[in-house]
């Protein structure tokens, strides 16, 4: 069929590895990439894009430079572009980032956190 | 701040209507939508977009010209443009929409169903 059933909780079992997001699905040019988080992130933006969190499993805290936001499974937020944000995590939490085809997970940041290469599984 | 934390059950609850996408959100130009489903759409494609259903709540069955999916909450699809596809759910399914702003929810087929403007809710 063209059409295939996406499951997260199996593609999350695939792969271990945090800040890491795996793509999973491409809807034009959008992509849809599951992570896992653990921790606290860089502080980044992107400047190019609109960045989109769904949270699959747990809950984690963004954090912006006026405020931050506590989201937890069956919530979701866009960051808009350009806006500096940083994703921190007490527990490991699983988020489904939506973004365009090429976006870096650390925006205008870089550094070691960088996944210059995002792995579909 | 710059960022609002959306809440399914809490969008969930402000419409009743069904086969009706209510807009939730947008990154770049792409829409988030919230639809509930309950009976039969009709069989149609969207000749310029793929379009992405992720289920919050319930399940429904994607029917295609060449097989079906049943897809319940925490799993996804994505129909590629101009594939032919009908959803279908005997009890009513939540499901979140992404699909480029001015996408019609019956495409090429037109109908009693078509919702011809998208709320923002």
């Amino acid at each position: 069929m063209a059409v295939e059933k996406l499951v997260f909780t199996d593609k999350l079992a695939m792969f271990q590895d945090q800040w890491s997001p795996k793509i999973i699905a491409k809807m034009n040019n959008v992509h849809f990439k599951l992570a896992k988080i653990k921790g606290e992130f860089v502080w980044h933006s992107h400047p190019e894009t609109d960045e989109v969190f769904i949270v699959i499993s747990g809950e984690f805290e963004m954090q912006l430079r006026d405020g931050k936001l506590r989201l937890q499974a069956g919530e979701m937020c866009v960051v808009p572009k350009g806006v500096e944000h940083r994703p921190v995590a007490s527990e490991e939490c699983a988020v489904l980032l939506v973004e365009p085809a090429g976006t870096v997970n650390t925006g205008d940041a870089g550094g070691a956190l960088t996944a210059f290469y995002d792995e579909w599984i």
